[in-house]
């Protein structure tokens, strides 16, 4: 799988793709990450990617012609199946879409900056628009990073441990249940007895009526 | 504004922190940002800070000691506000979260990774459990950040023009007007007229209709 993220701060973005599981799956040949950086594309000798914006108003604007032009380029090299754009306007980022998207082959990542970035560059070009959550960030670059890294991680051969991955919250429909490790006893507060019992039936039951109960507290809505 | 986040992997989150608006708001001395290494409060001689869970089950899970021993020095040395554990369990973050976060002073933001943290460090340690969004990730690292980000840039001096935070989407009730640069045609899709009218009072009116339109074809449970 492949990932082509444009953004005018390809350093905000170095470290988030040189560690942990992103850099894993890079190692491994599961997944390719490539940041490009939009000034490379701009197309007037300031080198600048955004403008004031039409209408007036506060805060510059981000160009069509950078964006069209490294865009074009990367479609001329290969198929994509999704050209993304991180807004906050758009369909809120779920454990599903991370799903649907970790089967995909090519990718590009638009990242937003400033006051936005100029309407057509949505029309002509993006098939998606991806929030990550109701909450205005100062760009797209992190939320490009949440969803390489939920989607990432999806793809088989990335986590150690298969199991691990089906068993997070959000792939069932429940909460996960609380998890303990040693020691037994911290400062008096103690594991529950069940776990320390060795009954596998009873923890199973126990976990389950913990994650229930935990969802049903917590996440009502996922029951639902 | 003060903020201590704790992690496994701190090499993730150096440039996020180094960049944009996270940059400029240290340089300003409005907040300040320290990343401690669990690893360095580690009380085994292999250093570990995580084990296999009680009850069995795929997936370690971080111990209470050394996060415990990173938040009783933190907390011997000021008094803190919030003690967050970013978590998938925990209640969504929106705005109106981030906008409460900002007049704290002092705030620690735990990063689990792994299958989870030991659950006495939720019960006795964390004032508040925040979630990102309803996907899965390989850790807390990238939640905090977007948890920082969202936060920091509402702090006032921390952006150049006030008002640009105050017209972004989710501090009104409406999502953003589109916005448009030069050129005004591009290859034939041109900006629409009224914005370049010059006549403030339609603009307005303009941008109030579309903010309204994409509001309720997109999130209509904003309007209610």
């Amino acid at each position: 799988m492949r990932f082509d993220i444009i953004t005018v701060l390809p350093a905000l973005l170095e470290s988030p793709f040189a560690h942990s599981i992103l850099q894993r799956a890079q190692k491994k040949g599961i997944a390719e990450i490539f940041v490009h950086n939009l000034r490379d594309y701009a197309t007037n000798k300031q080198k600048s990617v955004d403008d004031y914006q039409y209408g007036g108003g506060s805060g510059m604007v981000m160009s069509i012609e950078p964006f069209a032009a490294c865009i074009e380029k990367l479609k001329a090299e290969r198929d994509y199946d999704e050209i993304i754009f991180m807004s906050p306007d758009g369909v809120t980022l779920n454990q599903s879409t991370a799903n649907e998207l970790s089967i995909k082959k090519n990718i590009i990542i638009l990242c937003g900056h400033y006051k936005g970035i100029d309407q057509r560059i949505r029309d002509i070009f993006v098939t998606r628009e991806v929030s990550i959550g109701d909450y205005v960030l100062s760009g797209g670059e992190l939320p490009a990073a949440i969803v390489v890294d939920a989607v990432v991680r999806l793809i088989p051969g990335v986590l150690n441990d298969e199991t691990s991955a089906l068993s997070d919250s959000f792939q069932g429909e429940l909460l996960d249940a609380p998890v303990y490790t040693r020691p037994a006893d911290w400062r008096g507060h103690k594991v529950p007895d069940v776990l320390l019992s060795g009954h596998e039936a009873k923890v199973n039951e126990w976990r389950h009526e913990q994650a229930l109960e935990r969802t049903q507290k917590r996440r009502p809505d996922l029951l639902e």
